[in-house]
This record gives structure tokens, C-alpha cells and sequence, in this order.
């Protein structure tokens, strides 16, 4: 059984998303992300689990930062969960008057909470757990949760799939330290760091190289490095596989131009096919240097 | 007297930042960034103060979406602020059991309240404000609040200049409805929202043309568009002002390539001024431009 850390507490979204992720598997939550990652580092875990970017907050600085500095970790799958919350208070509760959660949960359900339980003062929790066992202990009456919590807390659903946005989701990766890459599925993403000089066109430069070959990126991401404003970090988010040519053919180029980091190659979780243009397909790689190759060799020209 | 509105509740480093940006106007706090924002566009407001990026939690996409959408708002100004906090009780104080704030608060202050108040307990509150009224209330013993609080509630200061991280800093705008432009610097910043369409290579096409201008990006945010993954609008920042001709021209380039937004052109709080690559600078823009006239009339060749 594989030893899985994942961003805790228990009952939250992302101890949802590492049992879609390691089913089966020993999972144990971790006060932080940084500190789940490093767990895998140093062979705590065999691998982490950790959100990565939500469709309304944006991305996650701290898996960002987590996984651009320290030892190498790379991603090996993702999970997408639509964030629809559950709403738990104690068996026979009869009057609600608290309902606690973390504050961008009490945001995503406001305009519920107005509807449904007008008369409830929304608290501010640390986690959307701690809310729940806020409410176990008598602290608040009800808490917004993720829908896991009823699995560890003896409460009663309220309410369930809640969410004022319908289509709110998170995406989630599972990590681990460097080693066999899953195989290329044609659906895929690739993660990459680039640390470059701060130099006008740097970026460009690099994405270029992405769009000359015909690569689709999926995100990119500007992270300051350390804490000063002005030096950037870019992760860079694109469809494709290492194992596929013209993936490889891209890594090598930018390898020449910056500071960079594999941050893994792995299935896509909702399975859509890269985008391949016309003279920029694996193949149309392969025989481009076939015939290098051969024109070298006095075989054709 | 200017009617602003800013970024609520009273006592928070947003009203820190309007009173720096807007000193002796009249300023009211709004619940939300949106709130605030729509202030402006309805004409409740001449302005409007909101935090949009920090450098340890990165960019805030409420502000992001907020001026991606609606009616246009521009930039005049900016500040920047050091986000260091003070610690306020109630006079006299003499245990301090609880210690409440924001969550985002409280994680840049662990570490000195586990070296100063190793057996206080840490609350998360809606705001650094909050915490603050609570203090005031009896519900906590301490609040970690914007240093400006203290002069909101009847409390003392037990600490002040508080943070884990020496250099945090957020970066807060003043926008108003389209107008007069402030005046160029030579150290200014301006931003824009592009809106393309999902093809590969369309970011590098955006950013080839500021790079082929020698245009230095000082920021870029990539903000999934409504609640779909996939579609993106990039926010941008670049040295320099719209009044510029390298700049003009820049943005002429773009508006044929895609939707484009103006943000606003403003003088950097940093006041570094922009970096100007021989051949890129406005009266190379001009002279070119003035002999690609003087060939059309016949006069030059």
C-alpha cells in the first residue's frame, strides 16, 4: 500500500480528490502543503496530493511556490472535483443561528445561506473541517463543508451540492518524486518551470518556441520568486506528453534558453485529445530529422 | 472633496492604501472589491481603492475580474504598502488567550505569535478588522490588524510592525471612470486586458509584439474567463504610457490581433523608470514613421 500524504485536514476536498486519485492507499493529512510535499521528499510519503488551481480563486501560490523550489517532485495525474458543499449540523438540530466554514466557502454559498437560512451569522473557520468539528463541540450550529466531512463527523446533512457559482471546480495533482513517467495517452499535460533572466522578451522568447512547434498551452502562471516584485517565475502548463517528439523537441530548445523544471506529464482529467496542426505532429518530427539525418550521411538532400 | 470608495471593512490596509492615494478625500468602505468597483462605474463614487497583487499571496482575482468585466474602469494611480501588522487588546489587558484575524493574517504572523504568545489560541476572523471589533466586543483578547485599526477602535497596541517575512507588500490601484490620462513620467506602468481567442500560439503573437517593441512586461495573469477551464484573458503589464508612441504603436499592434481593454497608464510607485532599448525609443518611433511619410510625398527614399 502506497503512503499518500495529502493538504488536510481531514474532510476537505483535497482528502476527496486523493481517494479519486490513490484509491485504496494509506493516506495521511498534512498541516500544510509544504509540508505534505516534503513529505515526499524525504520519503515519508511516497506521494502527495494537493490542489492546484480553482476555476473562481485562481491558482494556489503555495502549491506553486511548493513545487518550484526545493528537490524535484513531478505530477503524475490530476483530478477535477466540482466544488459543491454539504451542509452538516447536529442530529435534531432544530434552530440554526451559526454556520461556520472557511471564509472562501462562506463565499461561494452566500447567496444560499441568504435564501435558505436568513436569520444564521456566518463564522469565519480555518478549514472547512475545523468548522464542522466546531460544530460536533457546540461552538456553531452548522458548517459548510466538503461532502466527505459526514464520513468522519457525526452530524446530518442539512443540504448537499450546494454552490452559488454551478460549475465551480478544482483541479488536483498527485505527486511524486522523479522516476517513470506515466504513459502518453494522446490526452495529456505537460508542467514545466521557467526561471529566466528579466530581460525584455524573455517570455516571448519561450512561448515561441511552444507556438513554433504548434504546442497549446493550457495555463501560464507569473509567480514572483522569493519576495521581491519584478523577478518572475512561469509555470507553464501545455498539452502533450515528454515521450512525444515534438514535446521532447520543445524541452531541448527551452532547456538552451532558461532555468527549467519538469513538473510531470500525465493523463488529462477530462480527456481531451491534443490539438496536433498540420507539419507539426510526432511523425512530421521524426522525419524531419530522418532526413537531417540522412542528408548528412551523403543519402539525400 | 472626491467621494472614494474602497475595499471594507474600516481599518484595513485597503484604507490604509486610500488614504495614501486620496488624502483628505471622502472615503467609504464597500463589502467587496465588486461592490466598490460598481460604485465608481454607477457614479456613487469618483474613484475607487483596491488591493491587486501581494507578494506573498500573489494576484487577488477578484480585483482581476472585477475590471475584466463590467464597464471599462481605469488606473490612476498606485501605492505600495509593506504588510506589516499590529497586535491590539483591549487597555490593561493582562492574559491574552485568543488571538484573532484573517486566516491569510494570521499565516504571515505564526512564527512570532508562537515565539511572543506561545499559549494563545489563534481564531481566524473575516477580516483584520473584524478581529479587531471582536477584541473590542470581548470575544478575542487580541486582534493582528492593519496598523491603521488602532486609530477605528478603542484598543492598545501590544506590537506593531509584526511579520514573518520582512518584505511583504501589496500593490493597491485607484481607478475611475474613463478621462484625462495622468501625465508620463518616464516611470510609469500600463496594463491591459486581452481577450483572444484559444488558438495555439496566440499569447506568444500578443506578447511578440511588445517584445518586438522592446516593451518590458512587469506582470501577467492568465484568469480563466466565466466558470470554464480553458478560455483565458490575460491581464498584462508593461513599462511605459499610452502618451508614448512606442507605446501607442504597441497597442495599435495588438487592438487588430484581439479584443483588447485599457486599464489605465500610471507612474509606478517604485518610480524606476523604463527601460529603453536603443532603436525602441518614441523618437525612433517618430523619425521612422515621419520617413515612411516623407517616401509617400516623394521627398525621401
Amino acid at each position: 500500500m502506497l503512503r499518500i500524504a495529502y493538504f488536510g485536514p481531514e474532510g476537505t476536498f483535497t482528502e476527496q480528490a486523493a481517494r479519486a486519485l490513490a484509491p485504496g492507499e494509506d493516506l495521511t493529512p498534512y498541516e500544510t502543503i509544504r509540508l505534505a510535499l516534503d513529505a515526499v521528499r524525504d520519503g515519508a510519503a511516497d506521494g502527495a496530493c494537493i490542489p492546484i488551481e480553482n476555476s473562481v480563486e485562481g491558482v494556489v501560490p503555495a502549491t506553486l511556490d511548493g513545487l518550484g523550489g526545493g528537490s524535484a517532485l513531478v505530477a503524475v495525474a490530476e483530478a477535477v472535483l466540482p466544488i459543491r458543499f454539504s451542509v452538516l449540523a447536529r442530529a435534531g438540530a432544530t434552530e440554526i443561528r451559526t454556520v461556520a466554514s472557511h471564509p472562501h466557502a462562506l463565499a461561494q454559498v452566500r447567496e444560499w445561506l441568504e435564501a435558505n437560512l436568513p436569520h444564521a451569522t456566518a463564522v469565519a473557520a480555518s478549514s472547512t473541517a475545523a468548522a464542522a468539528v466546531g460544530v460536533v463541540e457546540g461552538t456553531y450550529d452548522a458548517a459548510v463543508s466538503a461532502p466527505v466531512a459526514i464520513e468522519h463527523y457525526p452530524l446530518e446533512e442539512l443540504a448537499t451540492g450546494i454552490a452559488d457559482v454551478g460549475d465551480a471546480q478544482t483541479r488536483f495533482l498527485l505527486v511524486r518524486r522523479p522516476g517513470e513517467l506515466p504513459e502518453p495517452t494522446g490526452a495529456d499535460r505537460t508542467s514545466i518551470v521557467a526561471a529566466a533572466e528579466n530581460r525584455t522578451g524573455t517570455l516571448a522568447q519561450l512561448l515561441s518556441e511552444l507556438a513554433g512547434r504548434a504546442i497549446n498551452l493550457t495555463r501560464l502562471d507569473a509567480r514572483p520568486v522569493r519576495d521581491s516584485f519584478g523577478e518572475y517565475r512561469f509555470f507553464i502548463d501545455f498539452e502533450g506528453h515528454l515521450a512525444e517528439p515534438r514535446i521532447a523537441d520543445a524541452l531541448t530548445a527551452l532547456r538552451r534558453r532558461c532555468h527549467l523544471r519538469f513538473l510531470g506529464s500525465h493523463p488529462r482529467a477530462d480527456q481531451l485529445p491534443a490539438t496536433i496542426e498540420p507539419g507539426a505532429g510526432n511523425q512530421d518530427f521524426l522525419d524531419a530529422r530522418a532526413w537531417v539525418d540522412a542528408v548528412l550521411k551523403g543519402e539525400d538532400a
